[in-house]
């Protein structure tokens, strides 16, 4: 497992990927210094074109996955006077189901190095089974949005959404916004309050709002709602640290 | 969903399954009204026969899993004087891919009420894949411990488990845990605080030790350590609240 993290990491050094990746902006609602962040984590790249980008709509989105999807992509670019466009305030962020692929040059390592780990969220190739989600950044508000679609593998309570499975689309929206305010993160804590339970096949928000970056401490808070925002279904407080990738994948 | 839910909750109750169901002991350490708790969920029922055992050993379980496996499943009988056979300390915790099948007559169950519903860590077929685990009960020390093994589909930061599946088995093992102590139970509140990352493929030993039972709340402490118990992973408080199930399907 060490030799070929080892060759993972040799892999993206080699490419000048991830060792160039720093920690972004201090002040976190520079978004000119968040969006050169997201570019260097390669979020832009032409690349993504040939991977499957598993945040598109697909068949088994439901109406109001598809109102949601609808109401911020069309905020992700504007139209200016004269027909002329430019960047929205929101940000579409494409969804991959290896690591790997988020990075510049990902299509081609993908196949160099040969992996059947799979991203968590991402390991189920039957649209609707899990998690289906799309996630959207706005970079002034500094906020982070997801529209999730419960699956129905992802039962825990008799007809309801398991605990892990809504710790684990928190993590990864918190995560996400994480990595844009700050470059490489992990997970330092989760504190989830969980207050009604979520049927299966349930569409929700899910919103992140940065609190603060202190150092390498990333300070955010998130809550899941119901699509139409009149129900809490948790409010969570997540702490993260900024990380080189090069120690993670050494096990250093 | 509603009226499918509403079925499901009128299947069980014709059937005079989870409406028995009432919460635990008040004091955690009777020992004798936990195996009663445990055995009016239908934990020991002939029934689990028939179904696929997920907690038991397959090809995919490695060295480490399967040696602490035999550790605690050889102190679940112990051998008196004479041959004579008795409990012994542990249980083990059967666990199957659908909430139904762990109720007495869950067999039958199953199949008149039909679903795609599956547990969310029980929702992959390939062994391995995903979560390979085992849960043990000690009723005398009010202790749970789950063998986890984690699989390739579990990625989050590259070559290293999500943050989500690692809290998933966390809400696993802490939510039997309080299930055994009061019944059925909902998570209110869990705390995860992630020490160091988890890498992928990893044999973990998770420990649960109730801390109180008051009134409706269970409060639960967990760890998550390597499998020679040399790194803590993660340390977590969690809370949970006894609840009605016919209410939760019914969604009331």
């Amino acid at each position: 497992m060490a030799r070929s993290l080892g060759r993972i990491c040799r892999g993206f050094q080699r490419l000048g990927l991830l060792s160039s990746v720093q920690p972004g902006p201090s002040h976190p609602s520079s978004s000119a210094s968040v969006r050169t962040t997201f570019s260097m984590l390669g979020l832009k790249s032409s690349f993504f074109a040939k991977h499957r980008d598993f945040s598109l709509p697909n068949s088994s989105w439901g109406t109001e996955m598809m109102r949601l999807y609808k109401h911020y992509d069309s905020q992700c670019e504007v139209e200016l006077e004269g027909g002329e466009k430019q960047e929205g305030p929101w940000q579409r962020l494409p969804s991959y189901n290896r690591f790997i692929k988020y990075a510049t040059g990902g299509h081609y390592l993908s196949k160099i190095i040969q992996s059947k780990a799979r991203l968590f969220t991402r390991n189920n190739k039957d649209a609707g089974a899990t998690f289906e989600y799309v996630l959207f950044f706005n970079s002034e508000e500094q906020k982070c949005v997801a529209i999730f679609q419960a699956g129905h593998l992802l039962e825990g309570p008799p007809g309801h959404v398991h605990g892990g499975a809504i710790a684990t689309m928190i993590d990864t929206v918190v995560g996400a916004h994480a990595t844009i305010v700050s470059g490489p993160v992990v997970t330092a804590n989760l504190n989830i309050n969980y207050r009604k339970p979520i049927p299966l096949g349930s569409t929700l928000v899910i919103e992140s709002s940065l609190v603060k970056k202190e150092g390498k401490k990333i300070f955010i808070t998130c809550k899941v709602t119901s699509s139409d925002g009149s129900k809490l279904h948790t409010d969570t407080t997540a702490l993260f640290v900024s990380i080189s990738v090069s120690n993670l994948l050494l096990g250093s």
